[in-house]
């Protein structure tokens, strides 16, 4: 697999030698974390693939959109559009990683107090190791965390970057301010790409987009049968890929698993057996490759069946109306749309509190386990609320801080192992 | 001192024993730190007494304006705008803590993972050890940092808390923004207070508060001369306790010591020989009794000639202008004048890089410290671009992160040391 991109990848200025102990680290990790599942759904055959080939084919299209003088416009964070970047024949990749690999690469620079998938992140650019960034004309940041906000400012002396500022508070001047950068942006790319967003191109990346999130909230829906008929691992994954995958096919192949697996629940098929403990994950995200706490909780004989986090249901709760309309109606709509991701960074933000409570009894799950990047101020801030909540409503909760190391695994297992006793008894 | 005001305390809900273990814990450090420091400016007696009775008269001035009818509105930060809260007859009061006896107290519920500061604060509410917060109507919070904003959130949960929005950038939509939270500002202390901010009223305040801000930029302009007639932790206390002083009272004050160091430098007297290495401190806020760095680098045989920080020039430096005009458009004024404070929440804040390197230059400084509380992502990032800055200038830097335990006193005085011997060759 490697052989055939080497020219690509050091045309893009990577670093091959550090390349390439990355793929050789990240692959049989793949392999013991994934493969090894039992009865796992056909069509996943197709993310196998793609992470299989994680830096090879999908990177070459995008090379090749650059050499058609198309854009790519790099992001790291659920609350940019992609629905402008995609109107604006721009094409956009997730950018956000979940390799410890990466992390030391960025403490050369970053404090070290700083949450491994910010450092991961920046370590991809810094120690050149990441296509996807070396193929990106514009990397878009926002202000949802200090964290991010402040590694922007230093990223931006390494390629260029944008920053998209999100709100703190979700008052009407809040939002005022919110519409005037979703504004701002579709500025932005339009110079960026030198094509116009028109109506009908905003309106058809709209749809594009909610297609892609309508067959995640397909899948998703399907993981509150019981059994539950695909792994919390596997769902995680078509997630992940959701990020970076072309829009469009991504959709189809989500659709696809989703047939699959309608069939399985039809059939009173699972993945796991009946009274296998339920759990929903809510709390900061899991980039590409963080497996860490899944893997965890499904080989100590749970199923993670829903993630409340931008890698999960953030992503795709909500959609854009597709009511059409001037391209200010539009964007007006699309600013709405992103003001109801519950993220941390909002004070307050209490729908979360709301969101957590209502996913604990769609997905009829047995326990919660909340988790905590570690130096993640607003979702460790918010696990207090969270605690608080959930005992009202006498849900079982494990507390989980953690970063990409495999330091505290043996001691996450032990913990993991204690929570899952008492909540079979 | 203790057993006069043991009515009040006891009336406002004061945890008496934890009370005393920790007014018993200060007075030592107290005299060790300030009354061991030789030649002295005599007006300093004002700020030993304030400090000596720290929660006995200036809490009771507080509870007796409450008994007569009035507000006390306690804040965090230099972003609430205490000519507003003045121009109600209310009393602005500063909370940030900065003693490490409230830190276990606040980790019963705070995550661990935030800075001292942030701790210390939260900490003499859940222990009820602070009779400032106990005296206080309203907290004024602001999203000037993750932990802060999402601490807020839980503080609101024992007190009425009010957040102001400051934003992340400094484009025009984002001081709308702002604009728009000091006018509802004026609206919450109008409706909290029952009394109108009048144009007067209003001009009264500003100018009051910009008269506390002239003396204090007089006090820092004498630590310019060689040799300083004041030491750097003289000059950090009279900061420290303006803050929550009578704001009028606290000017005269500092004015007083500000005649008679004037006289010193005159005379060609100062408080350290002619050659001590002259350092700026830079980055976090260090809210009384944090005087850990002061210390330390002033019994190594430094001294400290300016503090860029919160409790330090940023407080001070940007004045409101006194033209009057409407309540709007004073408002307006208001706005303006906090925008220009270059707090590491913005991003870009490269205006900070300017006043460090400015700054270094006025007050003849040999090194520069950059100072951070661990687990604050905003100036930790920023300290990254500082040391860019810095050494583009040929200006030494030494970089501490640090909290406020004395676990580390050993390691931070071997650097301090070896920083001090650096700069003398």
């Amino acid at each position: 697999m490697t052989t055939d991109h080497r020219q690509m990848w050091t045309d893009l200025g990577i670093d091959l030698e550090r390349h390439d102990a990355l793929l050789n680290a990240l692959l049989p990790i793949y392999e013991e974390t994934f493969l090894s599942q039992k009865n796992r759904p056909k069509s996943m055959e197709y993310f196998d693939f793609v992470v299989g080939d994680i830096h090879g084919i999908r990177v070459q299209e995008l090379r090749q959109h650059a050499m058609n003088g198309g854009k790519v416009v790099a992001t790291y964070c659920v609350f940019v559009p992609e629905e402008i970047v995609l109107a604006a024949d721009a094409i956009p990749v997730g950018l956000c990683a979940g390799t410890q690999f990466s992390v030391p690469i960025a403490e050369e620079v970053l404090p070290r107090n700083t949450c491994a998938l910010i450092k991961s992140s920046f370590g991809f650019k810094l120690g050149r190791i990441c296509p996807y960034v070396q193929t990106s004309h514009l990397i878009v940041g926002e202000t949802t965390c200090d964290g991010k906000k402040k590694m922007f400012e230093i990223l931006g002396q390494y390629q260029p970057v944008y920053v998209m500022e999100v709100p703190n508070k979700k008052t009407q001047p809040s939002r005022n301010l919110w519409l005037s950068e979703v504004i701002a942006f579709k500025e932005v790319i339009e110079k960026l790409t030198g094509n116009k967003i028109t109506e009908d191109k905003l309106a058809r990346a709209t749809k594009l987009v909610n297609d892609r999130r309508r067959a995640l909230q397909r899948l998703y829906n399907t993981r509150q049968s019981r059994p539950v008929p695909i792994s919390g691992k596997d769902a995680l994954l078509v997630t992940q890929v959701s990020f970076y995958d072309d829009v469009d096919r991504c959709a189809q192949q989500v659709n696809a698993i989703c047939d699959e697996v309608e069939a399985r629940i039809a059939a009173g098929e699972g993945v796991f057996p009946t009274n296998t403990p339920r759990i929903l994950i809510s709390g900061s995200p899991m980039a590409i490759p963080n497996w860490k706490l899944h893997h965890l909780l499904e080989t100590a004989g749970a199923a993670v069946v829903c993630e409340e986090s931008c890698i999960g249901t953030r992503a795709f709760s909500e959609l854009v109306p597709e009511n059409g309309g001037t391209v200010e109606e539009q964007l007006r709509a699309i600013a709405d749309r992103y003001m109801q991701i519950h993220c941390a960074c909002f004070t307050p933000n209490d729908e979360r509190l709301d969101d957590i409570v209502r996913l604990a009894r769609e997905y009829q799950v047995d326990g919660v386990v909340h988790y905590n990047l570690q130096f993640c101020h607003t979702y460790a801030n918010e696990a207090v609320k969270v605690e608080k909540s959930l005992a009202k409503e006498g849900i079982p909760l494990l507390r989980i801080e953690t970063d990409y190391s495999d330091e505290d695994v043996g001691q996450l297992r032990t913990r993991v192992d204690a929570f899952l006793e008492m909540i079979r008894r």
